[in-house]
């Protein structure tokens, strides 16, 4: 049991590095992006999550795997996945694959949550559980 | 009667494009850090204006000339000048050079000041007038 | 008689600075996605350009103006304008808008025709020029 | 035994997100500076490498851990370690430290050796081993 959910974004030009790879610094956006759609289509909105209930999702660790390069102009599917549900952090698991279908890049996000107030850690917020709770 | 300063910086490889060049949308980070500089050669720190002054400055217009390509691991230097004393808005233009002292690209970028409470316009606040002063 | 063409972007969380806003930088990706989609939509893909006809297209200036802060979320609307038929080098205009529809920021940006190999300046290509003629 | 090198780099305002904390894409870009100016060091210019012997240097995997946030102006120190002579690969790992001497970050990235023509995996080339080499 797990959630799933992907979603697509073309490679900008300015993404690009002169080996004419997209530089491995952007990946970070891309898992973001994915991440952030996963969680709207389960019906948190992360921008709300800061803006009205005062929490953080800062990244804690991240764990990459480069196995070929996407190029300018390929439309990425970037498949996400949450698989297990939040408690003291959540976990993102991310696929990404070009139009071929050709896994390019496998990685592991894991965010805790912060009171932007006082910057300490809490626990998951029972509505993102609660959203999430039907997919385990 | 103006004031200038002068900073490098060298170019990173996630700043190039596949053409080999700096993308074009980079130069703003090299301005960020040119005007920066020069602002705290003159006495004032950014970070302080925000964090004590409660000021903001957020860019108002931005007119580039690419003239040549700058290229990876190319040591740069920024100069900039305040051409005017600072009033209602301030205005650096920029001039980047390679190690050949080749002109790669000019620029005039011009900002406002902001109170960061009501996010209303203010005049320029008092102290940069006066850092800025015995230069012009 | 010009070409338009309207795309959507979300704006990043990484996009955004520490004032809350898109930093000024972010836009020359912004107006580069508006450009190739504007293209891709006339029927040129920018990255056959570069391929199959070895031409490049650098950026050899930028007007901007920003008008309002673009934030964390928005669904920006790119509309792309090419005024006058390329020639010696081609110009895009932009109005970039959020949901509610206020304009946030304008901007001219010109680009030139590059042989790649040679790296000297060419006129625009009869077929992209063919491409567009009908809106003209 | 191993080699080490640190090197300082300044936080650039467009490096920060609306937490006010260095987005967490964009230590990929300091670990980049942090290699490139330890291999400088040792006597290897990583452009001399692209441009003069063909060889890639693409990122293969990269594990961080965020342990405290990189703020706006902090003028961080990257320690870059090589723990081993490359061989098949090379690996760097890296803490990033504050002006207070605390530790904000942990790294560790794997880079492989392309041949740039043929796009092949090679081994280290023999000057880097011998550059290297005294250290170990």
């Amino acid at each position: 049991m797990s959630y799933h959910h992907s979603f697509n974004v073309r490679v900008r030009y300015g993404e690009t590095d002169q080996m004419g790879f997209v530089y491995y610094g952007i990946y970070a956006q891309y898992y973001e992006v994915g991440r952030v759609e996963a969680m709207r289509d389960a019906g948190i909105l992360y921008a709300h999550l800061e803006k009205e209930h005062n929490i953080w999702m800062p990244v804690m660790n991240m764990q990459v795997r480069f196995l070929r390069p996407a190029r300018y102009d390929d439309l990425l599917t970037i498949r996400t996945t949450v698989p297990s549900l939040p408690d003291r952090d959540i976990r993102f698991r991310y696929e990404i694959r070009n139009e071929s279908g050709l896994l390019l890049n496998g990685a592991v996000v894991q965010l805790c949550f912060l009171d932007a107030t006082t910057q300490k850690r809490i626990d998951a917020p029972d509505f993102i559980k609660e959203s999430l709770k039907s997919y385990f």
